[in-house]
C-alpha cells in the first residue's frame, strides 16, 4: 500500500467505506497558516454523497475535524490530522457481493492480492477514500492561493456523449461551475447532462465523462525532471483517483496529429516577462511550468457498480447473475471535481516547495 | 531534480546531451541474474540515433558498458552502474539557441527554473537522458521475463493522421514491430507513415503519433493503492518520457462515452483462474492488476526541434526568427517504444518486488 | 517535518500534548493478521504517564482505539489509523514556560524553527509523541513474532550511577523487567535506583540513564547497505526517541579499546547452521544481521524540566529565573523501555519486508 | 540495498573493491556552483589507501572524474556523476577466504543475504564504498560554507587506551588535524598513537578508536522531527560506515549520570542572538540544531581481517585456521577522518534545504 504522497508536504490518507472513519496526515504543513474547519469543509460539501438528486443516496454530513497541529487557528508546523466520521453504513445491502465480484469493480483484485477484503462497501477501494486528498488538497489550495496567487478550478467537460462547448477558463471559478448540479460551466449541455443522468439512474445503469481542470497563476520553473516532470506527477495523481482511464495535458491525443510547426508555442513579451502565444504546451516544458495556464482532461469510465443484472460468475467460478443493491452513483464526475482540485492542488505545492529549497540555495 | 524512481527496484539516472557520459544506477536489482552488456545492448540500439534515415543524423553507438554490480556474469545483487558515452557532440551548432528560446522546447523553462543551462543540446531535457531508463528497463524485462513470464511490447499506434488498423495484440513481438522501419506492425499504414516522416524530415517540419503497450502474464495482484495505483504509477513513468501529452489505460477518453452495462467487463473462467470477457478495464481494477492483458496509449507531441523559421522573441524580450540547426528527429515514436517498453518494465517489476514483500508476510 | 519512518512497513505518526489526539497511521501491515486494541494495550500502559509514584503525575488512560484497517479482527491490509484521546491537560500549568525557553529542553527549537510553538505542554517535542511508535512498534512486534519468533526486549541498565549487574538476557522476559517498579531485572540496583528517583522528584530534579535492549532469533540477512544498515537504521530509530544521548550495537565504545584479535567473533556450527562464539559485533556485520542476538545500549540525559530554579533568560534575552510548573518525570527510563522496544520493532519488520522482497525474486 | 541517502539533497553511491569503478550520483545540487574535480580531489586524498605507512598498503590514486552536471566549471542543477577507477586490485590475494568466511567481517552476511559475493575483496562491504560519500560530502561541504560559513572538523580522538587529551574544537581546523599522520591535534598522544598502530601492523593484528566531529556555525532550526530529528539522522550516517558500532552527541553516555540540574544549558544573550553557557545537549534540543556547536563522537571497532591465525570454521562448517592475505588497515580511524566529516556535511545540508523550503512558505 502506498496512500501517502508528497515529498515535502506529505500526506497519508487512512479509512475504508465501513471503518469508523476516514481521514488523513498531513506532514509537512508551513507554520502559522490560519487554519480551521471551515476552510476544509467546502470542498468536502462538495464532494460528500447525497448532494442532489443525481447523486448516490448515501447520506453523510462528511463534518472534518482537526485533530492535531493547530492551536488557536493556526498550523504549528506539526502533523495535521484530519478525520471525518462514517455513519450511514447498510452492510446489509452487500450479501450478495460477498460472493461475486462487481464486474469492473475492485472486489476481485482486493481479493487476489490481500487474501481478504472489507465484506462491504468498496472497503478501501471505494470513493470514500478520495476525502483524505480533498481535505488536504483544501489545505494545500490555502497556501498555493495566498502565497503564490494560484487559482485551481475544474469543471464538466463531457457526459457520455454529451459535450459542453468550449468553456473559457481564464477566469472561470468554483462558483461558476457550481451554478449546475452537473457541474459543467454550460449551462445547455448541463441541461442534458442531467437528464441523461437521472434517466440512467432510473434505469440502474451508470456513465462516464471527461473532467477538465485549470490550474493558472503557476510560478514558473515547478516540476523536478526527469522522473517527477510536473505532468508525471500530475498524471500519477489523477490516475490514483478512482475510476480514470485517462490523462491529458495541453494538446493531449488531438496534438498528435499536428506539425511542429503547427504546434509549437511561440514566445512572447506579457507585461515583464515571458509568455507564449498559444498553450498546447498546456504551461508545462520539458516538464517545468512556463508561466502559462495548465490545462488537463481526465476521462472518468462509468461508475462499475450498477443494478441491472449482469452476467458473470462467483468466486467459484460458478456461473451467477448479480444485482447490486447498495447506494451508488449513476455519474462520478459532477463529484470528481473537488477531488482533481485537491490532487492538483498537492502536486503544485509539494513542486513548490522544492523549487522554493532550490532557489534558496541557488549560487 | 527527481532522478531516481521505484522503491524496491530503483534507478537513478544521469547526463545531458553533451557532458562525458550518460547513465544509471540500478539499486535493488536481485541477486544472481546472469547479466552482461549483451542482455542490455538491443534495446538501446532500437533507442540510438542514426538507426535510419527517418531519425535524427547524429551518430552514436550507445555501447552500454557495466561499471559495477556484476561478477562473471551475475548481479551481485549490489548497484549496478551502466554507463554510455557521449561522442557525436555538435556544439558549434547551438549558437544561435544560447539567447533565443526554442519555443515549446525546454530552453526556458530550465533557465528560469536553475538560473543557469547547458549551453549547447537538450542538456538534460534531452531525449539521449532516456538512455538510463532503456537500459534499467532491460534489465527489468529480464527479470520479469524469466521470473513471472512478463511480456512487454510497445508499437507505433499513428503517425500524424495516419493509423495503423487494429493489431492484434496478444501474440504481437518486438520482432514483429520492427519489421517496418516506423515499428508499426501495420505495413500498408506503416508505408505511409514512413513516406510522411520523410517529407516532414525533408521540409524540416515535424509530427505527433501514438505509442501503444501491451504488458501480457502480469501477475494479478500488483499495484499499491491509493496513491501508486499501477494505472497510476504507469501514467507517471510514461508522462515522464520527452514529448508526452497524454496517457490512457484500457477503453481511455473512448470510454467515457459508455455506460456501465456496456463497459463492465463479467468475470467468466479461464483455464484454472479467473479471467474477463472484454478488457475495457485494460488489465487494471481498483488500482490492481487483475491478470488480463495491461493495454496503454501514450500521445506524443510533435517535436519542438525543427528548422523552419520560427517568429518568437529571445531571451531579452526582442523580437527574433529562429531557425534551428543540430540535427532533430522529425517524429519520436519509433525511437519512443523501447522507451515505453522500458518505462513499463520499471513500474510493472517494482510492484511485483512489492508484492512478494506482502505475500511474503501474509497471514 | 518528517513523522514518517520505514519504507514498506511505513508508519506515520500524528499529535501534540496538549491537541485533540495523538496516533499513527500504519501503511503496509500484512493482511489477515489477527489484531484488536488488546494487541496493543499493554505497551500503552507500560508507557503511559502515571503508572507509578517515580513517574509524572499526569494521568492519561491512554487508551488506544483502531479507527481503520481491520474487520472482524483482522487486518485488511490497508492503513491502520490508531489513536489515543489528550485528556488531562492544564495549559495553565505552562504560564512561565511561554516567555521563558526551559534550557536544554525544545523550547526554543521548535520557537526558532517554525516561528510558533504550542503554548503549553511540549507540542510536538513532549514525549506523547511516542505513543504512535509504540502502538504501530506493538504491531510489528506481534507480526515478527508471529513470522519469526523475534523477541525484543528492552530494560533499564543504569541510573545515575547506579549500575546494573550484568543481565543475562538471552532469556530474559518483559514479564522479568517488570517485577521491579524502574524495569531493571537487578533487584538490588533497582531498589537503590528506585530510592534515587524518588528522591530526585521530592527535590525537582531528575537524572539520567541507559536502556539496554536485546532482540533475539533475527532471520539472517536484514539491512540494506550501505546507508540502510540494520545498525545504522536503528541509531536513527533510537536517536529519534526524546532525550537519547547516545548508541552502542555490541561492544559499542568499550570495542574501541580492543585488538582484532580479541574482537573477532569466530565462527563455529550451532545446531544445523553457523552462529559465532561470541558476540561483540552485536549480531551485526558488514550492515547485515548475522542470526545472533542483537544487543544495543541507548543513553538518555535527565530530563530538561526540572522545578528547581534555574538562571537563564527569556525569549527577549532578559535574565530569568524559571520554575518550572507541570508535571514531569524524574526519571524517563523506566518508560522509555516500552518505546526503545517498539522502534526496534519497526526497525526489524520492515527490513525483514524488504528482505523477503529480494528473497522471492533470486536467481 | 539502499544505497541512497538524503531527500532533497540526494545521493547514491555504486562499487564494489574490484569491479571497474565507483562513484556516486548526486542528485539536487543547487545550481551555478562553481566546481571541479579540484573542489573534490582533497578529500578523496584524505581516504585514499596508500597515503602513508600506517594505512593498507593497496595504492589508488583515486582520482574523481566528473561524467556529468557541470558546464564550464559551474553545476547545472542535473545529476553530477563523480567515479573513481579501480586499479590495484589483486584477487589472488583472496584464495583462502572463497571458503572460510572472514571473522566478523561481511563475508558470512553478504553471502546469507544475497545467496552471491564478490569473489575477491570486501566487495560492497570494502571501505572503498566510503568513496561516494567522501566525494558527494566534498561537494555539499563547499555549499555549506559558502552559504552559511558550516565548518565541519573531525579528528582522532583515541585509538586503543590511547586517549587524547581534550582539544580545543572551537579553532581547530583540517590543517591542523593533518599535522600528525594519525590526524589526532594532540601530538604527545598522537606520537604513541603511531606507534602502536606500527607495531599491531607489524605483528599482523589490528586496534580500534574513536573519532570526534565538530560542525561550527550549524542554522538554528534544522532537523526534522520526529524520525528524522538531527541528531537521528546524524547517527544514521555515522553508523553507516563501516566498522562503527557507537555514536554520541553532545554528553554523550557520561551525561547519562548527570543530574538535570547540572546538566542543563542555560540560555544566555551571544551578541545578538540567543545561545547557551554550556552545550551538553551538542547543538541539538528537540531534534533541531541551536546555533550552537554540534559536537559528536564516533566508535570504530577494530579492523575483521588480521593476517594472525583464527580459529573459525569454514562455509561447510569445518574447523579451520584462516590466515588472512590481502592488504589491510592495522586501524581505519585516521582515514575514517574525511568520512565522517562527508556524512555530517550530507545529513546538515539536506535538512538547511528542507528548513529552507519551509522558510519559504512559512505565514
Amino acid at each position: 500500500m502506498s496512500s501517502s504522497f508528497g515529498t515535502l508536504f506529505q500526506v497519508s490518507t487512512f479509512g475504508e467505506s465501513h471503518c469508523k472513519a476516514v481521514g488523513v496526515v498531513i506532514d509537512g504543513c508551513p507554520p502559522g497558516l490560519a487554519l480551521t474547519e471551515k476552510d476544509i469543509q467546502p470542498q468536502m460539501d462538495r464532494r460528500r454523497p447525497g448532494q442532489s438528486a443525481l447523486t448516490t443516496d448515501r447520506q453523510e454530513a462528511d463534518q472534518v475535524i482537526i485533530l492535531s497541529g493547530t492551536e488557536n487557528g493556526k498550523t504549528l508546523g506539526t502533523p495535521i490530522a484530519l478525520k471525518v466520521n462514517n455513519k450511514d453504513h447498510r452492510p446489509k445491502d452487500y450479501g450478495d457481493m460477498r460472493d461475486i465480484p462487481r464486474p469492473s469493480h475492485a472486489d476481485f483484485t482486493y481479493q487476489m492480492k490481500y487474501g481478504i477484503r472489507a465484506s462491504s462497501g468498496g472497503g478501501r477501494s471505494s470513493a470514500r477514500e478520495t476525502i483524505g486528498t480533498v481535505a488536504a488538497g483544501a489545505v494545500a489550495g490555502k497556501i498555493l492561493r495566498e502565497k503564490y496567487g494560484v487559482e485551481i478550478v475544474a469543471w464538466v467537460r463531457s457526459i457520455g456523449e454529451i459535450e459542453a462547448d468550449p468553456i473559457k477558463a481564464t477566469t472561470l471559478t468554483r462558483q461558476d461551475v457550481d451554478t449546475t448540479v452537473v457541474r459543467c460551466p454550460d449551462a445547455q449541455a448541463a441541461e442534458k447532462m442531467a437528464e441523461l443522468v437521472g434517466e440512467l439512474k432510473e434505469m440502474g445503469d451508470s456513465i462516464g465523462g471527461v473532467v477538465s481542470c485549470i490550474i493558472r497563476n503557476v510560478p514558473t520553473g515547478l516540476g523536478e525532471p526527469t522522473y517527477e516532470k510536473l505532468e508525471a506527477k500530475l498524471a500519477q495523481a489523477m490516475l490514483a483517483i478512482p475510476a480514470t482511464k485517462g490523462f491529458e495535458i495541453g494538446s493531449g491525443f488531438a496534438g498528435t496529429r499536428l506539425r511542429g510547426s503547427q504546434h509549437n508555442d511561440p514566445f512572447t513579451v506579457k507585461g515583464d516577462t515571458i509568455g507564449t502565444l498559444t498553450n498546447n504546451s498546456g504551461g508545462i516544458q520539458g516538464g517545468i511550468s512556463n508561466g502559462e495556464a495548465i490545462t488537463l482532461n481526465i476521462a472518468f469510465k462509468p461508475p462499475a457498480t450498477i443494478s441491472l443484472p449482469q452476467e458473470t460468475i462467483d468466486f467459484e467460478g460458478n456461473k451467477a447473475i448479480l444485482e447490486a443493491k447498495g447506494r451508488h452513483d449513476p455519474c462520478v464526475v459532477p463529484r470528481a471535481v473537488p477531488i482533481v482540485e485537491g490532487m492538483a492542488a498537492l502536486v503544485i505545492l509539494d513542486m513548490a516547495m522544492r523549487q522554493e529549497a532550490r532557489n534558496a540555495l541557488r549560487f
